[in-house]
């Protein structure tokens, strides 16, 4: 299977033409998108969504992971094999929380492809083909040696901030909710939420935080929009409140 | 085929992750996306959509229907089964009108999977894995016995409001179309509207209304947006005027 | 390979009723979609979009092309061959610049199906079934004779205006980049803009123009959002400076 995970939103041209290199070249591989609106051109809020939400597909699994605001420089592109999990992306610290909380992985730098690539696109003409090969069973064995790949040793390893707000309105933050303390409170936009189960659990119209689908913690008002309410946005702070 | 009708959006991560898990338990079924906008949290207004589109499709077909305020709450989780096409979803209203329409229905309660559910999509751990068991054929025939679902019998059998609102800003009612007087009005916002066959038919900037491609009573503006033009909103009430 | 071309949207319900078509009637055969956020009821921005995105993909695709404000009046349905593609949708001038830019193209009109038709909904009831047909290789040899088909030559070859607007903010003129000159700047919105190889050339908030991943001469703002900072719509004006 084929993941997306992307701000190239789904409607304009982007993410079909990703595709269209997919069906092409990987004949009956399914693509899902994971993400399309992941946080545009900001890629360390995107790094703890791209850890939280890949380790939930099956190894073997190729994730396409493409946040590249820095698309025509000299930035690498890179190839993660992370416990059993492929990402193909750029070399920007996207794949830094995936790599250190990896029991093991393997890095490879892609090398610029012989003929002429876009200057803006290297999601179609560059990452979609190597991750289209992986999908078909061409692993980089073949590749020489493992790529010096840029380190992010100072991002923390949860991140206390907003890193994507839903169609819905709730919050994630890039905070794992079973590492934080079981009482634990979350203060954000200077109100103090308490943690609860399920939407059910509250008031109608009252905001709280709960452990997501995929383990994150995130902020939510029952039957209401927790962005607007509490005017959230990327890169919010949140802090823990014992 | 498989058919989404959800309030979960496209580009984040919840009808990816619903897809993911029908390529892996149905691989090869189609999935088609009919609505990722059906109204939030609303399973009344979503009830008359779903009746309205679900039988556009073939017997066979097998339709995840997911409006879930109540997630992780007591309500139940349904199969139903009506003229050949199949339902899996909350029971929270969402199948009324499906049922009450059909000549004949089954229903089934989905009993709670032994393994961990998260509290907050259903949609994903809990229905999903049951559509695409009966997408590859695995009826639920070995299921014990009918669930006593809750049923909405003051709700009408055609809807006088809003519904839904497309992104030209054209309103579909909960009113069958065929049903109304051949001559009927409808009267919405203090306004009241003729019927038309097609756009081509009024001028440029009237607001009309007309039998949409599934049958329903749709408001329109010729060239232009009827929700922002009359103030429409998922619950507005509309009369016909005779 | 079938291409979607529309103003349909992904999330309501018309790109997946074209989709279900699709699927059970060439079943196996790639759907991408490639705009369902064209310029909504404008064929002239749009046919210099489908022109410059529509080559990109190779001989034998079909694509679906529905931008169609006239839909339910006699405007004729159209086949057009060009260059080994096949484009099927209402001839309002959506291929005007896909046909006089082909070294060759062959025309055909759609004759109207025996069955009933749905007045608004010609995407799913009439051109999808014909592009489904020419994807399973039953190609239109058997039509009578080419349509005369309306032809627009008073639009120009390349149109100075803008024709699209991604959801970065980035705004895509109907202008061929390898057609200006080396050196060109672009008018717009009372300011002159240079050209930029690519986004890192130019300091971050600096209005500029590059050639985009399809050709075509793309505004854009490095880190912003074009549309935004200069005013910019579908239709706007841009003129070219030497």
């Amino acid at each position: 299977m084929i993941v997306l995970f992307t701000d190239f939103g789904l409607e304009g041209p982007y993410t079909g033409q990703v595709k269209a290199v997919f069906y092409r070249t990987a004949p009956g591989v399914p693509v899902v998108d994971l993400f399309a609106d992941a946080p545009a051109r900001r890629p360390k809020p995107a790094a703890y969504l791209l850890a939280a939400y890949g380790i939930w597909f099956p190894p073997g699994t190729v994730l396409l992971a493409v946040i590249d605001p820095g698309v025509g420089t000299r930035r690498a592109a890179l190839i993660v094999e992370a416990e059993g999990r492929w990402y193909v992306g750029p070399d920007n610290g996207l794949f830094e929380l995936v790599i250190r909380r990896a029991a093991a992985a393997r890095t490879w730098e892609i090398p610029r492809p012989p003929g002429p690539l876009s200057a803006s696109f290297h999601g179609r003409d560059l990452f979609a083909p190597v991750a289209a090969q992986i999908a078909r069973g061409e692993l980089p064995s073949h590749m020489p040696r493992q790529a010096h790949i840029g380190r992010h040793v100072d991002w923390p390893d949860d991140l206390p901030e907003i890193v994507y707000l839903d169609h819905y309105g709730n919050a994630m933050t890039g905070l794992r909710a079973p590492l934080l303390p079981a009482g634990g409170r979350l203060a954000i936009s200077g109100r103090v939420l308490r943690r609860a189960g399920t939407f059910a659990e509250v008031p109608p119209g009252e905001a709280f935080w709960y452990e997501n689908s995929n383990g994150l913690a995130e902020i939510a008002v029952n039957g209401g929009d927790a962005a607007d309410a509490l005017g959230l946005t990327i890169g919010s702070p949140v802090a823990i409140d014992f």
